[in-house]
């Protein structure tokens, strides 16, 4: 949870929450001679290249015109049909930590494991969140849920109809399915948008941050029934994203070769990682062409060793047997490889 | 009130609820052969001369360290002493829309006239709002209430000394008060900033949109009392602004210079503006440095009018005899002047 400045500007939460932060990695362990390769996040190593941000989009308020344009174009990206709304919001993460402030009552479930914002928006909010094997377990008694798809960090995915068959359950509970598919870029038949009518009570999250290479952007989106995307957006304001947001995104969300060919350049990318994982032995026990789980007795020593050689990867408070690693930029694999050979010798 | 995109990406809301807009200006009247003259806002027509936006910070999620030095640099430029908590938002409107879902139950008082946002925000989340005419009208049943100082559209100004007195009244009703500061850059003798302590039941908000003329960044601050800045740190998460906003807006706030060479720029280019209003018979009932407040008698034929000649303006649903007037850029003053003389003839 994120704390408001009160001049401590090196106060650390141990561990950390998520990945990146190499400034608590190097007050940690050191700045590495040679740089930190990070591998702590599912974040594509090699971004869309933007063009540069024209200075009109620092200086002006962002036009509402644009900003309809930037969702027209991710409409199209995702295969969202025209029935069901899509707001922007300023990051994925600000947008799941908002919804428990337009959501009605209710009790929620979270399917387990799940990207540990989800579970402290809905607490933070006051509400009672259990935790959820798969969406076949969810309690009678949970009118929200929440999944992953495909899920961080392990993995997992779900067929759209399965989905759909959740949310209808839910709406007649009076709640809605929460599908966060900040991950399902290189996972197109996997998403949830295809089939959103603005009706069935669902709403689906998505991330530039990720598969665009473009974390700092701070741009994610909502899309699917009306009466919860319509609040977001209400609760946002006429400006809730940023010009070089706009300008930015709406080049990437319309480059369909880059998006093509990315997807190919990643899968290509996480076989090997996925060999140099399996050369040293290592149990790689899910993950997605952006990130790569692996369960190891100790996993914090792991994590350690490798810092002290520069890599900065994911380990979890909840499951200290897992490790989660992120693909390196196409330098980073001989590293990676090398450290490995050191700390894990024959 | 934004609404999501249906499909219908040229739905209007008329008149506007806020300045800025040009492609709805374009619409309504035509684009002008010679561009529009948006005078329309309260931002400053000559920015912030940001460095270029390094590829870094659109790619990287934004580093805690970079966040926590952004806080140090606004603390400094704002003076705000060490004790009271300061946050960062996407915007100071994304800011004030938030307050509502994190300030305890109560009624809301707001000083009118008043930014329109406030009142929307505090009525979407089910509060009820009452109009007061000053600070020494707050209704005793009113637990929270919010002022602009200087105030917009009309540049009231209260002195530091009136709005502690009642902060103080309202926290012991459980309450506190909210300061929308977004045009104190040009007045800083009148913010609230030096005197918060974090204990004071108040919450000031900043914007870096109109002194710096950064509006697209989307970046503002909350600080004041520990619990609700707190809160809405929390509600936004560990990346509450882009990689964009951090880089440009930590020369910013650190450029006293800039600052001191624009409030002197502003402050002339007022009386260049007053000078002629005042030559064309208008009566300019207020303002501050970043714009000027016309009473008129048919403020909408006004506004039209300059429309017709490239010029936009702001008027107010709330009051007909308004009409607000932005600063030009240096190349402006003398369309406005040309345009007043054709519409005002003697």
């Amino acid at each position: 949870m994120a704390q408001p400045d009160r001049s401590n500007p090196g106060g650390d939460v141990d561990p950390p929450e998520h990945g990146g932060n190499l400034s608590y990695a190097s007050r940690r362990h050191g700045e590495p001679a040679s740089g930190w390769l990070d591998l702590s996040t599912g974040i594509n190593p090699v971004p869309f290249p933007a063009p540069p941000v024209p200075p009109e989009a620092l200086a002006h308020l962002p036009d509402r015109d644009a900003l309809n344009a930037l969702l027209a174009v991710a409409r199209a990206a995702y295969g969202l049909p025209a029935t069901a709304a899509i707001a922007a919001a300023p990051g994925s993460e600000a947008a799941l930590r908002l919804l428990p402030a337009i959501a009605p009552p209710g009790t929620v479930a979270i399917v387990a494991p799940a990207y540990t914002s989800h579970a402290d928006a809905w607490r933070a909010a006051g509400r009672i969140v259990l935790a959820a094997n798969s969406i076949d377990e969810i309690p009678d008694n949970a009118s929200i849920a929440v999944v992953g798809n495909p899920n961080n960090p392990d993995g997992r995915l779900y067929a759209p109809g399965q989905l759909v068959a959740l949310a209808t359950r839910l709406g007649e509970r009076g709640g809605f399915l929460v599908v966060d598919e900040a991950f399902a870029d290189t996972a197109p038949a996997t998403s949830l948008m295809p089939v959103l009518d603005g009706k069935l009570p669902a709403v689906v999250l998505r991330s530039i941050g990720k598969f665009y290479g473009l974390a700092g952007l701070r741009l994610g989106f909502v899309a699917g029934i009306d009466t919860i995307v319509g609040r977001l957006a209400s609760l946002l304001g006429d400006w809730p994203v940023s010009g070089p947001a706009i300008a930015v995104a709406r080049a990437a969300l319309a480059d369909t070769d880059w998006q093509a060919a990315t997807r190919e350049r990643l899968k290509q990318d996480m076989d090997r990682l996925q060999n140099i994982v399996d050369r040293h032995g290592l149990n790689a026990i899910g993950g997605t062409d952006l990130f790569l789980l692996v369960e190891d007795g100790d996993a914090a020593a792991l994590h350690r060793r490798l810092a002290e050689r520069g890599i900065w990867t994911r380990i979890f408070a909840y499951q200290a047997r897992w490790l989660r690693l992120g693909l390196p930029p196409d330098q980073g694999f001989g590293r990676l490889d090398r450290a490995l050979a050191e700390i894990l010798p024959g």
